[in-house]
């Protein structure tokens, strides 16, 4: 993409109204716009970044075996009346009338939704155990919406649901998605630590939620050291195991990891010093079981094996995907802007002329450009006639993993600077060195 | 994917209250179910037709220059206050008021949203020309929706917008967005013809809607059989090349096309008895040029290369992609079911056992998946116990374009069945020719 013909406004100055980092460089760096309260659009540079994050939530949980689907934003009030949370979820459920005056709302999670299609659908053991997930927006009506996206009212939720036959087998369709969880977090780039958690208005008494460590979290977390060095994409962690889903759920709950809420000072007392972490956090993920609270009241039966009628024990998991894009910044980034993890990037590269009235230096660029787009390469050509010191500031603001600077001073003596936008290391090479390095 | 373990639910039954073919195959072969009037969940088989179809909309808006973005479903009435289309617009449009007693309402359409955040970032004519579009759900609260997601209230919509500094290069981008339409139904394998229209509430006086031509379309179309010869990928047409495509809109504009609402008799008779065609036609998408409708009451203006302020040249464009799954439908089927042109199948081959108690024809098939998984092809492994007619039933209800069928039989004999969908030629082959062709 030129940057002379994007849709990329940046800010020069910080603004004003946003109080956390995340939603200072959002809106800097022209990630969003808010449009009413609490709502946002998503510009390019946002809209790309949103895509990639979402992308991995689609890809991990497609390999964990839940198969994707889409339902709705609407939903009819009945539907809600006949779980008994129509009434019980007070004034964050967004409550709409048609034009024929009947009760809808916006929806905010999708378990009674989804146990209704399954009601219809499923009929005997046979179809079950499944796992079926949706990546829609959701609404939550906040009192006080802010820190943009991070607590918005229009968010955008991956959300995952389980149908066991009974609470073994839905124990491990519980575990598969804690694997699922810590792989794609890993992926993004970000450290998230599993804890222990009250299962709130989902119900169930099985809860875990997923925080992300950030230096600017909203509540404050103790951990083990040992979540440091976990590798969850080890390859003796499968799937199609059941031992081994079930070891990894004992180690990772046997683990301490804690938020201020939860935290049992003679437990931490009992990890050496060394091994003791705290930090502050953010919260990205949560899942639960919750066994027939949904399938029970709402009649979702299936026949079992022994012809008896049963109802399927069900579990959620959801990821806050546009939150996701916020937590990242508060946990990567420094106070020259942000710095993506290459997995989440919504380019890779940020090629930089130092002047765009320099014909060698364009006609090098150009080539670049060129040659790093036919290797399937993601760039951001800044190609506008700005100085070459606005340009590098903005390119530290957006935060792209490399950026490579093209000037008249380096083309004559045949070199060109690759600058890591994490370490800060720069460094003179080739226009042939330098392509090889990133198209490796 | 193993059918076996896919949330898949084929009904036996034609569903009483569908009322046309698409809306009935639809719930039968198990695209969607209806969760509330006009509001349908896309269960596993029609999200994947809908993902497809949205990826050739997608790329063909990158291809033709346009970026992508994303807009909330949610939009405060002040908004549509600015244009004066809040009151103007009736009661298809869904109002809604948050917890706060603000009004609200769920986006029918983005030309108020977009043109405000352009307003606020666009400040001169380098800032021009660009095109945005982002594909995200509506609504329109119909009085009586029908036809399953022909006429559903919630639907997935690509609308794009273009900003100009005048009218010639605006005019320019209405061409561009001409051909990326047209580009993009020939993709999608159904044959799609521009006809002028009427621009309605969006206004403006350059206007038109493509309509695909299908036995069961809601109007009646008149057109020069010039429409069914023209290749709208042909390498002579450009996006690069502002001569070639007003030429393109020419050669569009000046061969006959049009509904009963526009049909003119007289140039009618002016055609060769044997390039008339008529046929049934369904709206899949509309074009506008409205110059400065928004701009202008909006108070969107950039400096031009004068120095002198000007009110941008906008035109918008939409596809209405939860249509077009039903619309390829109706183009596409027959007695037995659904004919998926390949582009947007929800798998390519159809992999079914005649009798899955057989080891042999058991083994083959595991191969053939696994074989045919390695090379990238989407198969659907229709590995149920049930009987061998039952499965042929549902491949040619559900429409893969390919099923390869293996028997006790065959695998005696050493070959395997590969049938066309649309043609229905079978040809019997040996396994390893079947995957020869299948990865070809």
């Amino acid at each position: 993409m030129r940057f002379s013909r994007a849709f990329l406004p940046v800010l020069k100055e910080s603004p004003s109204d946003a109080q956390i980092v995340s939603h200072k460089l959002m809106l800097r760096a022209g990630l969003v716009r808010q449009t009413a309260a609490g709502i946002y659009a998503w510009l390019p540079l946002g809209f790309r970044v949103l895509k990639k994050i979402e992308q991995i939530v689609r890809e991990e949980q497609d390999r964990a075996g839940a198969q994707e689907m889409l339902m709705p934003t609407l939903q009819s009030a009945e539907l809600w009346r006949e779980s008994g949370r129509y009434d019980a979820y007070g004034p964050e459920m967004l409550r709409i009338r048609d034009r024929h005056d009947r009760e809808m709302l916006y929806g905010p999670t999708n378990e009674e939704m989804l146990t209704a299609i399954f009601r219809d659908e499923a009929k005997s053991y046979r179809d079950l155990p499944r796992t079926l997930y949706h990546i829609q927006w959701k609404f939550r009506d906040e009192v006080r919406p802010r820190f943009g996206v991070m607590r918005g009212r229009e968010f955008l939720m991956k959300d995952a649901y389980s149908f066991d036959l009974d609470e073994a087998s839905a124990r491990l369709s519980y575990y598969t998605q804690l694997l699922a969880y810590l792989r794609t977090f890993q992926r993004m780039g970000i450290r998230a630590v599993p804890m222990k958690a009250a299962s709130g208005p989902i119900g169930g008494d099985l809860s875990h939620e997923f925080i992300v460590l950030a230096p600017t979290g909203e509540s404050e977390v103790f951990y083990d050291a040992a979540f440091e060095e976990m590798d969850w994409n080890r390859s003796d962690l499968r799937y199609d195991d059941p031992v081994g889903l079930h070891n990894l759920f004992d180690d990772v709950t046997s683990t301490y990891a804690a938020t201020d809420e939860t935290h049992e000072e003679d437990r931490w007392a009992d990890i050496s010093e060394e091994r003791r972490r705290t930090g502050r956090g953010i919260e990205v993920g949560h899942i639960f079981y919750f066994g027939d609270k949904y399938s029970g009241p709402m009649g979702l039966r299936v026949t079992g094996p022994d012809g008896q009628m049963v109802a399927p024990m069900m579990g959620s998991y959801g990821i806050g995907v546009s939150r996701l894009v916020a937590a990242v910044i508060e946990a990567s980034h420094d106070d020259a802007g942000i710095i993506w993890p290459e997995s989440v990037a919504p380019w890779k590269v940020g090629l930089v002329t130092m002047r765009q009235d320099d014909e060698a230096t364009v006609a090098a660029a150009d080539e670049l450009y060129s040659r790093l787009k036919g290797a399937g390469i993601e760039v951001l050509y800044d190609d506008r006639d700005e100085r070459g010191g606005v340009k590098l500031g903005t390119m530290d603001l957006i935060g792209l993993p490399w950026q490579l600077v093209v000037g008249p001073r380096g083309i004559a003596s045949g070199v060109v600077e690759l600058k890591n936008r994490a370490s800060g290391e720069k460094e003179e090479l080739s226009m042939e060195s330098a392509l090889a390095r990133l198209t490796a």
